[in-house]
């Protein structure tokens, strides 16, 4: 595996995961209800992190591979939308709105995992555990969504 | 050229244009004061539609070429940092930060356009408008930061 290709696909999910850092959980996220089964906040920063490093690996392992044009379009795709959601829902605060992104999201990583497992096994799998999370993370967004049926949108562009 | 892989691409397109119309400009950006060259209000979906249509078309010509990885790798990195730009300077309206990511998206359009003419001379070409687009953007982002020294952050998280 080149390092620099590993770079640069660490690049794009350093971007990305740039939104966790710049966007942070507040004291209204704190007051949201949430279910019972919401993982522990430290958990999050542990899990993208290590999900990034590993796809940045599936990233450098596939793209020099004959055949992988569905392989580099998915994982493109999940990396625009993975940077779109963190925004849309902390940023914005639109709960219900960041499920469409959190769903496109879900069908671009299990793209990109098929797609990847079809060209290099081990790149294939370490998508597994971003499927998983996103998995996690979808429902919790639905469940936030349903119980805070009276969370409103922060209107930023209205604000002084 | 797959319409396949051109749409697959242009979703990625999308997931980083939707920023736009989800953190709009307002009032206080009217207020800011901005250079005289600045580029009027509509230009800019116009220039980032021909754009985000250009690089899906340049990403579809280049993906099923052999030799393609780095190309591939700046693909993905332009487009996670394109998704950031927005909520950083929009949404946390952080003036001086949005810089360095503007930065590192102008590097890596730059990569992106000399990778892509290396495989294919009009993948390279649709580059050529995003690079020239970025310079001006960056410019007016620089210029904005600089103009507005006392335009404050908007800490959204510890908003109520």
């Amino acid at each position: 595996m080149s390092v620099t290709l590993f770079l640069i696909f660490l690049a794009a999910t350093f971007a990305a995961g740039a939104t966790g850092a710049l966007f942070p959980t507040g004291e209204w996220y704190k007051r949201l209800n949430k279910p019972a089964w919401t993982p522990p906040n430290w958990a999050f920063p542990i899990m993208w992190t290590t999900i990034y490093v590993l796809i940045a690996i599936a990233g450098a392992r596939v793209a020099p591979l004959a055949g992988n044009q569905y392989a580099m379009g998915f994982w493109a795709v999940q990396i625009a939308l993975n940077a779109l959601w963190t925004p849309v829902f902390f940023g914005l605060r639109r709960l219900g709105a960041s499920l469409p992104v959190m769903a496109f999201l879900w069908l671009a990583v299990l793209g990109a995992t098929i797609t990847h497992f079809r060209l290099d096994f081990w790149a294939g799998l370490a998508f597994v555990p971003y499927l998983a999370w996103v998995t996690v993370a979808g429902a919790l967004n639905w469940s936030v969504w349903r119980l805070n049926p009276h969370q409103k949108p922060l209107e930023i562009h209205k604000l002084p």
